[in-house]
């Protein structure tokens, strides 16, 4: 028998993670296992009919220049939306030459590290951090420098050291109903951070998918108002209009737009112009922030179900996170206790969750555990949390 | 006045050549241009009726699932589809666990890059070569070893060198109406690669964008059916059906296909599957060799009036191909000339080519020219060619 062709692969991708979500995923997509550990938006948001009039109408009208090749950077009225937004709902000024459109975020944050990261670069991030941006950035082999989040933010002294001692690239995070701890950084914690930045070459990268969904009270701007030159934002139509259509955007300067259309023309040319003019057409027709009205209500509902639930439910050992946008909250078990242990013991009970570790760069994060509050309607909150809470109370009894 | 924010951009953006054929055709898209630079397929072979059809039923009969986060491996019928094809046309026998769903062929080309060169490694590549191919690769730093190509296919003394001297981790190419020749590598030169690839390490990543376009003769089957598990087979419904939808594949070893999805994982979670469902129901629906069959009468009737347009019209000293399939021919200009020089006086006529220095890693190339008979009718390849043939003369004419 021949030998089997020996296959080498790069460093860069043995260094990447797979992503536990996605693995995960598979083993709870079963009809009868009620998860809380994707990060789906709730079926019912996603306006098929609404996508249906958009796609009729630009193929109607637009015919087959929606099928043709078209340009990196992302048709215009839909960069032009974009600026809008940012204008109308934090006050900031950017033209459409400083956004790119991408294949959702994702996208946005592989094309920061194929742009901004050689190897061993050290980069500044939440601990815990989103475990997407953590596979992105890996395949640029950085060095990561965790900041622990607190109730308010990144801690303030850890992130002034990881920024003077470690001199970042860029530092980043998820200001808004954060990925997964649903930590929203204050306005005062988002003033220091800006002054710690000042003066010194540390960019951010500043990841912005949540800020539509929140739950009450004004939206703060972003960091980038503060610090537009050195700010990349990193925006998404996933949680406001459909993950399906995997369209996000850069936002940032125009010499870093420059060099990001570079790394995206090599990467695939361009997103699909199809998709692009059906968003276009369908944020034209659509009352958007009634839409988006209505996603805020059914979550905020369903978040505070799952926290009132838990907190008469779940052993008072167990802390966790109240949310006030967002899709996720972040449980912490008490010292001796193991975020897998208990996914392996709810699994069997037919709930799923998501352990914390891939959250960590440092391998730290197995007493956390995020889960998922979009994407179950109430009654399989009510009935997923009860599970959970009986799990929780065996497994942390078993271990005093 | 502040400093301006000092940018740090990555080795890897810094060595990744911009796409001169994106530059250039935004020189040439004035309306008063005959353009022969891009690389489009035909318009009216873009069935914009076809895809509303397509896209009303998968709405009306998947409704929210086609909008949702799908699966990074792209979804089922499609590589259903693919298989069955390659079975059909080339008697290969692949399982849909072998194929990959891409944002278009360019992306196919960045995962292989992605997940099979490091900093510095050798890679094979045909001289002149696909631009796309090679801004892909850039971005990895390899270093190219040029295998020049001749009428059959590459130069096999040459190619024999480069696999025994240099040891280049894979060699890419299109075997068939290669991009931007013309060229189709003939049945024994493949044969002959095949043998010399034979006991190496040596990888093929075989690029067939233009397979189903052959104006006459059978298929010649790809390098994959006698190096099936060294090869990478890279696909895309840009010719056949629309680039605009973004959709190509990787065809490859189940070992291949499983890093190529952790680096999609980490490049945008997956591809639309908006666009992959409207793609399947759109095959399903359409009898797509009869419109394989009309997209190929028209460009073989366009290529052969562009090639007997320049046979009467062109001085003799410029040769060319006489491509069998694809979209692009490819001319040699006389020692002295310069591509670069005639492009510029191709544009005072209002006639756009593509010069070929960006075809070749070395700096070499600036005889060669590029140029594309898909797009324009025939009237214009009538008035463009004979604008370029007065052009030529006097070009010609003033360095002789």
């Amino acid at each position: 028998m021949a030998e089997p062709f020996p296959y080498h692969f790069s460093r860069r991708i043995r260094a990447t993670p797979r992503s536990f979500i996605r693995e995960i995923l598979k083993v709870t997509e079963k009809p009868d296992i009620i998860s809380f550990a994707g990060g789906l938006p709730s079926p019912e948001f996603l306006d098929s009919a609404g996508v249906a009039r958009a796609t009729e109408e630009v193929l109607r009208k637009e015919g087959c220049s929606a099928l043709q090749y078209s340009t990196t950077e992302g048709c215009l009225p839909l960069r032009r939306w974009i600026a809008e937004r940012y204008a109308a709902r934090y006050s900031l000024e950017v033209s459409p030459e400083e956004i790119l459109i991408t294949n959702g975020s994702q996208q946005t944050l592989d094309l920061v590290a194929r742009i901004l990261l050689d190897e061993g670069d050290p980069v500044g991030i939440e601990a815990p951090g989103y475990l997407g941006a953590i596979q992105a950035f890996s395949q640029s082999m950085p060095r990561f420098c965790p900041v622990p989040l607190e109730r308010g933010g990144p801690d303030v002294a850890a992130f002034a050291r990881v920024i003077e001692e470690d001199h970042p690239v860029f530092f980043y995070g998820i200001p808004n109903s954060q990925n997964p701890s649903g930590i929203t950084y204050t306005e005062g914690r988002r003033k220091e951070l800006a002054t710690l930045l000042d003066g010194t070459e540390t960019m951010v990268v500043e990841d912005d998918a949540y800020g539509e969904i929140r739950f009450n009270g004004r939206a703060i701007r972003p960091l980038k108002c503060d610090l537009p030159e050195r700010t990349v934002l990193c925006g998404t139509f996933s949680k406001i209009v459909a993950p399906g259509l995997r369209l996000g955007w850069m936002c940032a300067p125009e010499e870093i737009i420059e060099q990001a259309v570079t790394a995206k023309q090599a990467s695939d040319l361009h997103t699909s112009i199809f998709s692009q003019l059906v968003l276009a057409r369908y944020l034209e027709h659509q009352d958007i922030d009634a839409h988006i009205r209505e996603i805020t209500r059914a979550y905020a509902a369903r978040c505070g179900l799952m926290v009132s639930l838990m907190e008469e439910r779940f052993p008072k050992e167990v802390t966790f996170t109240r949310p006030n946008g967002g899709m996720f909250v972040w449980l912490t078990l008490p010292e001796g206790a193991s975020s897998m242990e208990l996914w392996r013991r709810a699994m069997e009970e037919k709930v799923a969750i998501l352990p914390g570790t891939p959250f960590y760069t440092d391998g730290d994060g197995d007493r956390g555990v995020r889960l998922n509050f979009s994407n179950a309607d109430p009654e399989k909150i009510r009935t997923g949390i009860g599970r959970l809470a009986d799990v929780l109370e065996r497994y942390l009894g078993s271990i005093a």
